[in-house]
């Protein structure tokens, strides 16, 4: 598995005493080992001896599982078991007795919320009401919280990462493309989003992309007002001389992006090339001083300064930007204006200033995918930004 | 709101001594007030006074919220607070003490598992961990288990649920159609999906749907002769003569249908003609029966013992069908061989008999929806089931 994240895991095992990690939230196991589940019912028993087990239903395909990795598997779908997750709570308890592990306690993440979706996104998993409870018994020394080292992993992407990170961003692109060819009069907002979709998800097998989704929302003219308020596309068609605005996850093989533009269908008067142009230099200005050792607050803070000297600022209500990557929207400190934080190599931070009202009856939102390299950044959602055309 | 649900809703109160109902998975919310949210983060609190209050985010849309019902708004995008979970809390303990119900329990289900996705369906809600813990802390009788009698309201549909799934079954009807028209040698199978997610995604801002989304997957030739184990779709190109199976989610406004087809993309051979009809004659046996009183164990029966004679026993792994509608796959009693229930008025079950392996080199499944009527039943997705087309 990857070096760089083994060693990050090895460091929370043994800083909290623990036997074992579990993971099993999709975020998770590609945090952990690169790899997202289908069914979203495979369990990781990480332990520090080069030999972490993952355990995975029956019906779990074999050709996205990863390399170097002990496999195990647990009965599903099978009408003849009648209890498919005490097969599995012994079967890690035993592991964790193979291993001599079974009197150091293990620890997970507990809280619910946030995660991404498996491959399956039509419904999330159906893990059963007990599953806290039962993976804290699976060690006589029971649960250990070390949540925030857990929560901490989120904010670094490994080289592995990265290099993954890249091929959904090449996907991005094509997404992004997708959005500006279309921008004419007379498509819906809900038309215009499925064309996109649909660019995205026929790079399903294509370049080792075993799952790629998008998740586009349009909102044109005056549906952009309310900004990041409702994040939906409707049945809306485009009107002419309108700013259309596309925000979009994307997730490929498990790795996400958080991508927003703003095009137009036709020439938009003067006040709206205005508030296009400040955001844009807003957000440029940001981006430009991303390196490690800056403060989140001050990246923030350029970004918000540039908005309000330029007359807009009661337009733009929320925060610069957040971690992404692993999830939609990744745990971790904000780019905002009470943030305590430092900007650090191996982040992936989203850059994504706007402006929005119904006074001055559009919205705008331009946001990018930046990466903190040592001395730098890299944008990977360095495509176009223009009003009319990628 | 919905008189047949507000009737079993303010049973379950009454048997259960309890103040106060809490909702907050989309298809709970689905269930009870028929409101698919868009962020997952609306919470329901249902009292059996005529007077619910549903509690959302500030950032909810008001134009999907149900009329005839209470709304309070709680902070959320508001980057000047810093604990919204806190007031959303506070909230509804005092709209309890208001109506004079704060020494009664409250009740709502704790399992994490299975539920549908919000709008918003990029990213499971952010919900906080401490949920279970406060939502049990907001009257000081706490929490009061009732989870057997509320998971039962999932295998009713009410007239008013019945109204909506139709539409959503005429929204598959569509998907259907492009499956069948696209189904050419030279596409590949994420192809074919996304140009049927397209045509679904599409249909927003039409004929009152707020929201309309599928999750196609698409299985061709040898990839499909796992049946149910993998479901999903891959790069591979649809070959000459060769079956393709369709198996789908698609969701309009939170209401559920589940649809499989198989289709051929070119005269097949003998045998999979043969298993074809075997499946889709064992389908039409065990729809033949359903009405209320019958039990459960003997429609999967009769579909099973067709199979059976026609030689495909050790093909047909999995349960006849399940319920559908709130999610993708409903709580309740399954047409399987040890089912004990029966059948009863209200409940809308899949059918979905299937034959696979790989002596066979083919996987054939068609699957409908069947509503369950006051002296029979109601084909749902009562499209056409051949092989070449709709």
């Amino acid at each position: 598995m990857n070096l760089q994240r083994k060693e990050m895991l090895d460091a929370v095992i043994k800083k909290n005493g623990l036997g074992a990690l579990v993971f099993w939230r999709p975020d998770e196991l590609v945090l952990a080992i690169e790899y997202q589940p289908l069914w979203g019912l495979s369990f990781l028993i990480y332990t520090n001896d080069d030999k972490p087990v993952l355990f995975i239903p029956e019906l779990e395909p074999e050709d996205i599982l990863p390399e170097n990795i002990t496999v195990k598997k647990f009965p599903w779908g099978d009408i003849s078991c009648n209890d498919p997750w005490q097969v599995l709570f012994n079967m890690i308890e035993e592991t964790l007795i193979e291993k001599k592990l079974n009197q150091l306690p293990v620890s997970f993440i507990k809280s619910i919320g946030g995660t991404s979706p498996c491959m399956m996104s039509g419904e999330q998993p159906p893990l059963p009401g007990n599953l806290i409870d039962s993976l804290s018994a699976v060690t006589e020394a029971g649960y250990k919280d070390a949540t925030l080292d857990l929560l901490k992993l989120y904010s670094f992407k490994t080289e592995a990462d990265v290099h993954h990170l890249k091929l959904t961003h090449k996907v991005a692109a094509i997404a992004v493309k997708t959005f500006y060819e279309n921008l004419k009069p007379g498509i819906t907002e809900s038309e215009l989003a499925g064309l996109i979709e649909y660019e995205v998800q026929r790079m399903t097998g294509r370049d080792g992309i075993n799952f790629s989704k998008a998740w586009p929302l349009v909102q044109s003219g005056i549906n952009a007002i309310d900004g990041g308020k409702y994040n939906r596309s409707t049945g809306k068609k485009l009107q002419d001389a309108e700013m259309v605005m596309l925000e979009m996850a994307i997730c490929v093989n498990g790795y996400w992006a958080d991508i927003t533009r703003t095009g137009q269908t036709g020439e938009v008067n003067a006040q709206q090339k205005k508030i296009f142009e400040t955001v844009l230099a807003a957000q440029q200005k940001a981006i430009a001083m991303m390196k490690p050792g800056v403060k989140m607050a001050d990246v923030d803070k350029i970004a918000r300064k540039h908005i309000e000297d330029a007359g807009y600022k009661n337009f733009f209500n929320h925060a610069l930007g957040h971690h992404v990557g692993f999830r939609y929207h990744d745990i971790g400190p904000t780019l905002s204006p009470n943030s305590t934080a430092t900007i650090e190599e191996g982040m992936l931070l989203t850059v994504e200033p706007g402006i929005y009202g119904e006074e001055i009856n559009c919205g705008v939102r331009i946001e990018d995918n930046v990466l903190i390299t040592k001395n730098g950044h890299e944008i990977l959602s360095d495509y176009g930004r223009l009003l009319t055309t990628q």
